[in-house]
């Protein structure tokens, strides 16, 4: 099924294998680079358009965690989960640059679901959010173990 | 080869399985809980307290998003790599929630180093960085992929 920005609460129960959900887009700028990484990750590549010039990224590049962070606030607007979208565990890979200017958005799609064993009133459902820019190219991909309820 | 903190800058030939470095501390408050939670992750029981009360994490907790950041700022100043810290990918797992009040540092051990195979000049090397609070509970472990590069 496909979930194109619903604001219907989904429990556990409503979700199936394949469910693909689609954000909204966020457009980066390097403000928002800039003031993430001098606050987290104040590496001289995700600072200053020269020192980036002449890193590995040749050119200024959002830290990773930044690109992580607004994926996440794409992901609570877009996975509607009935109690909110808690994660236990998640893996990560960055294909390209996050660079400002770009316009982000998240697909996700539900990998897997597996009910508790010791709580019947939960399970753990595995989410793989990609995240694109507005040239179609991945720029991370995110695979979340979430923590979904039943419906009470 | 333990590194309390050095300031020596170190390339991919410093650098043997088994080194550890240890960070400094954050001290972390609900203002900024509420802050980054606003911006990234903006689910009840990450902004308000009587919300997070009736949550899952039964008290304001920090965003899983929150504390891998604040891992990464301590990871800037702890991992002394002579061209940065950039990652190609990461593993998490969240062990306890992080709250307001916490005092974070963490400990990060090399599990591996491979050489580049296509590019002499660099290698990736996994790192495993246990974070953890002021009572020596361990909050989250991250293991990331970082490329380095060999001594000019």
């Amino acid at each position: 099924m496909e979930h194109p920005g619903t604001l219907k609460k989904l429990f556990l129960d409503d979700l199936a294998v394949g469910d693909t959900f689609t954000s909204a887009t966020h457009p980066l700028d390097a403000d928002q680079v800039r003031r993430f990484a001098a606050e987290f990750d104040p590496q001289p590549f995700h600072l200053d358009e020269a020192a980036a010039q002449a890193s590995l990224f040749q050119g200024l590049a959002a830290s990773g965690w930044h690109t992580v962070a607004i994926t996440m606030r794409l992901l609570v607007d877009s996975l509607p989960l009935a109690d909110g979208v808690i994660g236990a565990g998640a893996e990560i890979s960055w294909a390209r640059p996050t660079r400002p200017g770009d316009r982000l958005s998240v697909k996700s799609t539900i990998l897997s679901i597996t009910p508790s064993r010791s709580k019947p009133d939960r399970g753990i459902v595995v989410v793989e959010s990609v995240t694109s820019n507005q040239d179609g190219d991945e720029v991370q991909k995110l695979t979340s173990k979430i923590v979904s309820f039943r419906r009470r």
